[in-house]
């Protein structure tokens, strides 16, 4: 069996979790990969840190070109978050050679052309499907079963954080910060939740989505996005008076010749398939121009859930070596 | 830009329906495919059917034998549907170097392990999106962005018929005649409706789908299966009491080294995705250790949602040519 070498850039909560899919599937990974696939370097400061992976300490690293010039590795796997160094550290992959894979919404929504023409160039894969949505298999569908249609709307839910503050407030009448500070006890928004409440996380969404489904460059910070950190007990009163519930929406929807795209709080009405979407749950809403409505639901977020999505890009990557 | 001659075995409604997607995408399906991708002959004896596409009359033929030994066709679409002489020709197809393309639950289901060594055998692609929930890209979902799960449990609602008539039922309070007639009013069930509401097209369905998913070859013949044709009024009215929606469901679960499996009528707690899930929509659960739980949903018939599958399946490997 091929082996195939995989260099690890960050080993936070989504580098062990995608560390973690990988040994717990081993066997089926191997089947349906044909290869025996391993993560042999790892970037990381902290090897100390408390994981409940082991990992023999002579596979971190502290230096980047340890991975990015190690001939003996084909996919690099980019697990830092943040636009730099991330971005650079995949473009140095890409230039030596390598196949990159990533779940960085902000590195992918920032640099998209860049990325994605150097891949080209190099001859190499780039795959970033755990970047939109976690685990839900979007951007894979998109681009390859659903490849024959053009795409007249896509509604998302996108950012989990947002869903579960709203779902709170209506489902339990908790005020925006009571429901915040719920969604912070549960570890579903950080200590500063800027990202998620005001839209950012979900303009780098869309942007990605944007140019995969639309063919459109528009970089995340020219995306119209408000958040939800002024909706009211009052709005969400008026939304049921009116038989629907408020959700932070990112749309791109055809109009004419162009595309119009906004992140928004939206009154979805309650026999929509987005209106069931509750608590910390992403999901999708696509219309084709041949498919008609399709709708994905899952986790868009969480160690698990964002490794599989990022062990199945190197899955199809190690399949085509 | 390379040519990609395709044979279409049947020109009825998902024939003509897969001839128009790719009609109407022409540009998106080459720029995505890189390829010029052309039905050059359509095997169908009537010819002068009305029909809202127009073919030249001469890429009509009644002889199989003119696509299944044509060295310019390199992928061969079968949309006749039935298990015989379909089976047959995809065998042929395989034999003499043909990629082949169906959305023929039946022959899948009936001969998947003959079709898929032979395939295999021959290095060439076999394909089948469309079989299971027409236009939901579930098969490819679950054997690329997926593969790195192993999969837990999977319940489907996939057969729309019957999910249209448990919602006439379920929402406007109909009898099970009534609701059939309305279904067969509408055109979403046939005048003899025995393999929907029997069961036997789930049974179908979920033959693949444990194949696919859990690697296990069981016979549509050899799955428990119970349609919808008794269930009553009362029977609806208790589902109600109990907080649930009666849904025709195909599942199949995980159990200590073994999976069980079955399509029932089976009642869904209404806070489920599930229940959600109304009229002819299909919808598919999925729960993978990894990505933990996810939901597909979309139009599981119909000539553009399934030509969307079909011609999917023929973009993916019109790329790999």
């Amino acid at each position: 069996m091929k082996k195939v070498n995989v260099g690890l850039l960050g080993f936070g909560n989504i580098g062990v979790g995608s560390y973690k899919v990988l040994e717990m599937n081993r066997k089926r990974i191997a089947e349906v990969s044909g290869a025996d696939i391993e993560f042999t370097k790892i970037l990381e400061k902290d090897v100390h840190r408390k994981r409940d992976v082991s990992v023999s300490l002579d596979r971190f690293t502290q230096d980047p070109d340890v991975i990015l010039k190690d001939p003996s590795i084909s996919i690099v796997v980019e697990l830092l978050g943040g636009i730099e160094p991330a971005s650079g550290f995949m473009l140095a992959a890409m230039k030596n050679g390598k196949h990159v894979v990533t779940a960085n919404k902000a590195a992918v929504a920032a640099n998209y052309d860049e990325l994605t023409n150097t891949a080209k160039a190099g001859g190499v894969m780039f795959r970033f499907e755990a970047s939109v949505c976690g685990g839900i298999p979007l951007l894979n569908a998109l681009t390859t079963a659903l490849a024959a249609n053009e795409y007249e709307e896509i509604l998302g839910i996108l950012n989990g954080t947002t869903n579960y503050i709203l779902t709170q407030m209506t489902e339990n009448g908790l005020a925006y910060e009571e429901a915040l500070k719920a969604a912070q006890d549960k570890g579903f928004a950080e200590a500063d939740p800027t990202a998620d409440v005001e839209g950012i996380d979900a303009a780098n969404k869309l942007s990605i989505l944007l140019s995969v489904a639309f063919g459109m460059r528009v970089p995340p910070e020219q995306i119209p996005a408000e958040g939800i950190s002024k909706i009211t007990k009052t709005d969400i009163d008026r939304a049921k008076a009116e038989g629907a519930k408020i959700k932070l929406i990112a749309s791109a929807k055809k109009s004419g010749n162009g595309v119009v795209y906004s992140v928004k709080p939206t009154f979805i009405p309650e026999d929509h398939p987005l209106a069931g979407v509750g608590d910390e749950f992403n999901a999708v809403f696509v219309k084709g121009n041949a498919v008609d409505e399709l709708m994905f639901y899952g986790k868009g977020a969480g160690p698990l859930p964002t490794g599989s999505a990022v062990i199945g890009d190197v899955v199809e990557i190690a399949k085509a070596l």
